[in-house]
């Protein structure tokens, strides 16, 4: 599960496949085992309230998961998601970045899965966690 | 299981506690067991290549749920989404609206459990599917 | 989605492959889009109480959508299981047996995904409901 | 989430409350975030192949989360799960037992949450992972 592509390679990436939300997500390490990705909270990704949405928190998980799979098998933009399971915990706190630490579990030929752990930015209590599965394309 | 609010009163609800996504929903009908919900797709919520994004459909099956429950016990804005397992099973038709016909399996007193089948408008084949769970706050 | 194998065939199938199991289980109805299956409970598949395990509801619902699926593309016995969504919702009764009925929403070429109800029989309160996908081999 | 029951004390537990399946189950050891437990796999819990089955897989999930929760806030049986996600990757090495890690996540009045990976005795690839929520019944 060695990495084939750097910070920069996925962040140009992500610019050039889905410049609609690249704006939303920075790619802060590729870790031993998956990646790290923290979302730049904007009032888009708001309820009511303050806090962060649930389809801010899916998306940030998704895009993880999406970044740590390709950073290890290379530009595919096909690879597509097929399961994600998500428990939403406690809320976000007001005004803070997300941040998801996703570690892949199964890098397969035709499946990857993995899981993540959301946290607000300097608080180390999961305001949500996730699990997703991927579908690879053939080659 | 019997409604208390009506899709006008749903409608006002939605508008005033999320008046950000209220226009990306219509609701189509509050059924016996349900409700369905459309989502009026526009270009925020497409992937390049034209096809619906995973956190729109998310948020779909979401809101359908939060509808669903409220049409049942009143407008408890605090009434929160603790999971959801969704499954993206084929690509959304481009150009189409996506219904949402959600049932409601169980209301009890601490929790809601339902599930939900993605359509594109005009077609009878499942885009994706989910189940989600909601907790509901004490009076 | 056509059925290449029938009640018999399948039950011959469950007996060779899962002789463990295969008396657990009987094969109700092959339906237009899945399948209906019944859990003969017995002592073993019982919690204090009286009430029918999560391990045993679980394994109802795996082996519905194993069949609902070998129904459908013959018998494969490497088909297997790659996530499982279940929610248990209220106790089953004391005393009857579980029905499961199972519909198949995609048989792809690679995965099959499906989701059922599991009710006590007799009654139209559903106890748990579950999501399936499961991978097909290749030829 | 100080434990306030230690391996003696579920062990104890677990054979008076469950006496069918306290011999499946050991208990490692209780982490600091979640506990450890061992499936001493015997015949009834394999396939044909040898390999464990997924119900087995999901009962040893199932009971690590139990016994996590337990052993933070003491032994109320009527504890019950409401949501199991697991996904299952890997085939378990054949004549080995089963280890599962469980970390709580959510220790909250009616409501915990947790995941697990599930690992053959001698190895570290993850054969399976699963989030569970459990409810817990009020005073």
């Amino acid at each position: 599960m060695q990495a084939v592509m750097n910070i920069e390679d996925l962040n140009a990436f992500l610019v050039q496949a889905f410049p609609q939300v690249a704006d939303d997500f920075t790619i802060e390490e590729i870790t031993a085992s998956g990646i790290r990705v923290r979302l730049v909270v904007a009032d888009r990704h708001l309820r009511p309230g303050g806090t962060v949405s649930g389809p801010s928190m899916f998306a940030l998980a998704d895009v993880s998961a999406y970044l740590a799979i390709l950073a290890r098998i290379g530009p595919k933009a096909l690879t597509v998601t097929t399961n994600c399971s998500i428990d939403f915990m406690r809320k976000p706190e007001a005004g803070r970045d997300l941040l998801c630490d996703f570690r892949l579990l199964k890098l397969g030929r035709v499946l990857a899965v993995g899981d993540c752990v959301l946290m607000s930015d300097g608080s180390d209590r999961a305001v949500a966690r996730a699990s997703l599965t991927y579908s690879i394309p053939p080659e």
